[in-house]
């Protein structure tokens, strides 16, 4: 059904790329095992690569979406007015590969408004296709720059030869390309800055083991993988510097929300002197969310702990306790590093500020 | 070759055990899927089992190849200065099971010592083989004695309703019966005193997952299984009043050596205020070891984290680091629990004064 092509080594990894008509997307189920880029060309493929997890990430969904569209209306002969209705269609379509995905909803929205935009301009159905497609590079274009900013601001907190620790995957595979968290990494190699990361294999799905080591190693990142409960000691042999996270909410007062084992790697930081960094888009920062005690902690499945290989590793019927996420107090948080800039203490007052400029 | 017998449901569980004239061994190479005791009436049994690590933990190790001597001579018709030499001649044997298992030789050693005596004390045939086989459950009952006594010295700093955290296994499995830091759960069932245990999993190898949550289940202890990185939230929920483990040595300054991760453990309890307990038999107290720094820390192989369930999680060539204990400073104990009491800091004086008793 799609071509498929064999990732090259050290490359910055992208979860995705238009590339020769169609979307280039890596097959995410496949890693860290095997890395196929699929060849998608019709918004069926796009709809079913959203639905089957071969893309996953917002934003990434988001953009694959967007190209998902433009797939639709790529050779459309008719009428500009007909090609507004077929986008529509199509961004309907989509819209039901992953119904609660804010992201994808957000950008397919934005590909629909834009065709009307252009109706309104007098387009010709082939300027309108050109433009559909220019949008979702666009759309693209600004999540990679705003992560590169992310990057290179977090960059400036970082020196030549440090240690620093992740956890979870805050990387390219969940956006556009650099990621949140992972983001500095990449500029670093750019500009020949060796930092020796260490990544949390975060249990219980191994997102840090499958993802970010992946990532990492692929660009040619000096990555070390180890298991979660490794982090306090390898911060008390001194070779770590620096943690830096994602996260996936960040309350009005500076609390963040972010994968299982965030906090214990906060309190370990602080325990060690060590700082505590939370890298983020200016849209992760819900001001409507007061505090860390307002964020709701998905529990998920026990089989995920007790029975997650393939294979039963724990015995039947014991009772597992499954949080997907913890909450990291602003108080150990030693600074959030957006797009514009970073942010300290106190969040209350700083992170409105982000919002003003 | 052994029959096989299904383990009951709720019954305090024993690694090991004499009856019907043949050893009884639970069977750890197929925990948790299955709990099945292999029935042993021969040497030779006894010492593929120890081999194959169905039985496993240095106290149980010990105990199972003192009865496979008395599985050896146990229709030995000869005269009893015959006996003394076939006694010898399979302890020589059952030592190459193992070859660097200290409890093993120690076990075996007063075997042979016990044969020595009993014919010097002018003992037939049949009361050396009967006396033998009271040696080898003498050696059992001791251990089992010696973790009860841990077990009702760290029943003291528990109160029905706290919630108990333990790391890795120091269980019932390892020894003839109790374990150490689980001893005093077994304690508290018995007793009828309510605590609700956490067990981290314990990456890599999952002896918390496989072995603690699997014994503290049969028993009937009230356990719920957490990934290692969730320590931290559920302390920070109010969940855990105390933190209870085990350790494979003791420094003479009261650092402690145990299962990777535990350093990380006791950091978090002490963020919490969460007093931290080791549970250990004075020989694993080695005062000849001045420090922890003086105790050397294993690296194991990679593949324990990479590939450590049969499937490939983390990318193939990827650097792991994968130390296989770490150290605890003694200022993050608050007690250690011996069979002879409970010592608290100045460790350095203390400790000392317990081999003095």
């Amino acid at each position: 059904m799609s071509k498929e092509q064999q990732l090259e080594k050290s490359e910055v990894l992208q979860s995705l790329r238009w590339e020769d008509d169609a979307l280039s997307l890596l097959d995410q189920r496949l890693l860290p095992e095997e890395s196929i880029y699929l060849r998608l060309t019709t918004p069926e493929q796009v709809w079913e690569a959203i639905r089957e997890l071969k893309v996953r990430g917002a934003p990434a969904i988001g953009i694959a979406a967007a190209y998902g569209v433009v797939l639709g209306v790529d050779d459309f002969a008719g009428s500009a007015q007909d090609l507004v209705a077929e986008v529509e269609r199509h961004a309907e379509y989509l819209a039901t590969s992953r119904p609660t995905a804010v992201n994808l909803f957000w950008a397919l929205d934005r590909m629909k408004a834009r065709a009307r935009d252009l109706l309104q301009l007098g387009s010709t159905t082939t300027e309108m296709v050109k433009a559909l497609l220019e949008e979702a590079q666009l759309i693209q274009a600004e999540d990679e720059a705003t992560n590169r900013l992310i990057g290179e601001h977090a960059l400036t907190l970082f020196k030549d030869g440090m240690g620093v620790l992740t956890h979870c995957n805050a990387g390219g595979l969940a956006t556009a390309k650099y990621g949140t968290a992972l983001a500095p990494f990449y500029l670093a190699l750019e500009q020949g800055i060796h930092l020796k990361v260490f990544a949390d294999e975060t249990r219980p799905v191994l997102q840090g083991a499958r993802l970010t080591a992946f990532e990492l190693q692929q660009a040619g990142v000096d990555v070390t993988l180890i298991c979660d409960n490794m982090a306090g000691h390898v911060m008390s042999k001194g070779w770590i510097q620096a943690v830096i996270v994602g996260t996936d909410r960040v309350a009005a007062n500076g609390d963040v929300a972010n994968k299982i084992g965030t906090y214990s790697v906060a309190v370990l930081a602080k325990a060690h002197n060590i700082p505590f960094y939370v890298a983020c888009p200016l849209s992760t920062i819900d001001l409507s969310t007061p505090t860390g005690a307002d964020i709701p902690i998905e529990e998920r499945h026990p089989d995920e702990v007790s029975f997650g290989f393939g294979k039963r590793t724990a015995p039947q019927g014991v009772a597992v306790y499954n949080p997907a996420f913890d909450i990291t107090p602003n108080h150990l948080v030693t600074a959030i590093i957006t797009e514009k800039g970073i942010v300290t203490a106190p969040y209350d007052q700083k992170l409105k500020q982000l919002f003003n400029n």
